[in-house]
Order: structure tokens, then sequence, then C-alpha cells
């Protein structure tokens, strides 16, 4: 059976057997991550910014102010979107063989204004979710000028696919492997910190 | 005077307050991340990838295997690099004041090839000092066919700048500042965690 997430554009190159076109790995990271990089096209050239997003369902969101001359340049563009999520520093007895190990999606697509005030608050509930759960429930949800305000970009997972790469370092070979050095892998997370309460405010976290 | 930093490109836009053009801010986050997002149009559209790099002195080194499709695609072309720490979410009392604390460059260049092996053996040392201190001395250098085999693409820091948010959330306005809610960051950083040795390894880390 044909995947409808594998194109000439997401087709996999080298080291292949990293790669993935299976929505449930891919769903898995983009709902692992917190932020996303956007490459699109601009008269002067190729721009690349960071920025929050969150999955629902089939599409990936991003938002920003309503002048956010970034995320108006990319409404209706051919965008590329990658979200990695670093997993560690993989250290062979050669520096041939060193290597990172992560997750990652690139995917591209056709962004997409998002007008309807309703899908727009869906959009903020699940942005809030993400970031804290139940914080949708736990502040103001926007009004209706502050979504007037917020610009909602919609890009469909149509055309993606996954990268991993995990484990120890690949072995090294021959009289490289009696190298009198360690190897292994150093893993990296992202850790929550405790909470820092803002000044003017007197509750607990 | 005038900041060769500062173009049309990467002239601030929205809140700019937040950006700054001093290649010290600049180079401290390029010196802190361990991978960026590279973007460049290929002839199918836009396209951004995750991958190692590291600084040194004026311009950011990436690498990869010289049959690498996407390092071959961005040398001697137009790219866009960003590097992006997340280092908090930010919870206001309202979904409206909510962001994220980070420190990222978005610089503009154009790839060069390069070909002395001698430069390329310095750039090897230099990422693998950025993956552990003291690595570089701690493992079998690349020789010449391994040098032969891997690509580095070097991009001048010549258009850049750096964008960073911190602190508290942005005070809520009037009856919003008495709404039942926590206002707070909860700080992220990225860990190591404690070596794990290769199976193929008998030393300690």
């Amino acid at each position: 059976m044909s995947n409808p997430l594998l194109t000439a554009r997401t087709a996999l190159g080298r080291i292949r057997q990293r790669g993935s076109h299976d929505r449930a790995v891919i769903d898995a990271i983009l709902d692992e991550a917190l932020i996303c990089h956007v490459g699109f096209t601009a008269p002067h050239g190729p721009v690349v910014i960071p920025t929050a997003f969150v999955r629902i369902d089939d599409h990936i969101y991003v938002h920003g102010a309503t002048a956010n001359a970034m995320l108006n340049a990319l409404a209706a563009s051919d965008v590329a979107i990658a979200v990695t999520l670093l997993d560690g520093l993989v250290l062979a007895r050669t520096a041939f063989h060193h290597s990172v190990n992560y997750r990652s999606v690139v995917l591209f697509g056709r962004g997409t204004v998002i007008d309807d005030p309703a899908q727009k608050l869906v959009a903020s509930a699940a942005l809030l979710e993400r970031m804290a759960p139940g914080r949708a429930a736990a502040c103001r949800m926007p009004n209706a000028k502050e979504l007037r305000a917020t610009l909602f970009i919609a890009v469909p997972i149509d055309e993606a696919s996954a990268k991993i790469r995990s484990g120890p370092p690949l072995p090294d070979d021959g009289e490289d492997a009696q190298l009198p050095y360690w190897a292994g892998v150093i893993p990296l997370s992202t850790t929550r910190g405790p909470a820092i309460t803002a000044p003017d405010c007197d509750r607990a976290p």
C-alpha cells in the first residue's frame, strides 16, 4: 500500500533505516516537542524562524500577533517545518563515528490562515495544554478582541517524515576498536525546573 | 557607528527591545547550543534541516557525509540558520499573555565548501570539543580518507541578530490581575544524564 506521507520531498536519502513515514512515529515526536523551526522563502531568500506550535489531529498550528511579519509571510506560502528532539551525544573511539541521538520530523506544506474564532479558541487551548496540562482551564481564555489580534496558521501533516537515531556509537572497526578511549552515549533531556512565581502573584504554583 | 550585522534581512521587527545585533550576545547563544536549523530553497521549495554545528571565530560550520544531498544543496546557496535555546514556559493569568523564554539567533549567509584538510581537521576538533570538552584529545582524529568522506560547509556570521525573552509574564491588566490563577515561569533546561558506556567498551566514562 502506498504511504501518502511519502512524496519526492519526503523520500528518505542516506541512512534510510533511520527514517519513517509512520504517522504514529511522527505524531509522537510532534507531541513531545515544544517548538518548531519554520522555513519559507521570502523575497530576499530563505528564512528560518523558531516558534511554539501544537499538533491537532492532522495539522500543526503556529500563531503570533496579527502584525507579525513572519507569520504573514508564511500564510499561503510553501513552508518546511522541522521539529527536533536532541536525545544524546554519541562518542566513539574515532572522531569519524561521533554522532548525535535525535528524533526529528520534517514536513512540507502550505500554510492556511485560520479565520474562525471558534477554531482559534481550540488551537489556543491546545497550545496552553502543551505548555502545562490543565492550563486551559486555569487561566482566562482569549476574548474576541484578543482572538482578532492573534493570527493562527495551520499546516497540514501531508508530506512528512521522521528520522531517528538512537543507541550506542557504531562499533569502531579493526584496530580502532582497540584504541584506549571511552565510547558511549551522554543522554540529553529537557527538564522542567521548579516554577518561579511572578512578582505580582501571591499564589503558590 | 553603523553595525555591519544589521541589514534589511536582520532588521528587527516587532518587540524590538528583545533584539540585539551585539556579536557578544550572538556568540554566547551560538556557543551554548548543540544544534542549528538550516534553511535553504531547493528546486521544490523551502527546506529546513536540523544539524550539529560549531562556531569558530566568524563562521558557523556544519558537516556531513560527502554524499549528503542536503549539504550538497546548501553549498554555494543562500542559507538561513536559526539557533534556539528554550529557557522557560511563561504562564500568565490570561491565555493572551502566555509566552516562552528563549534566546535565539537567526543568521543569513552563503555556504562555502571547505576543501583544505587542515581546516577540516580544525573544524572536526571544534565540533568534538563542543560535544564534550577534551574529547578532541580523547579519540582518534580523522585520517585523510575520513576527511575526504566528510563535507564541511562554512557560513559567515555577517548578517545576524539575536532575540531574547526572559523573566516573568507581562503583568496582566486591570481586572485580569485579580484573576484567581497562578502566574509565573517554568524554567526549562537541557541536562546531561549519566554517561552510558557502549556495549563493546570496557572502560569507565
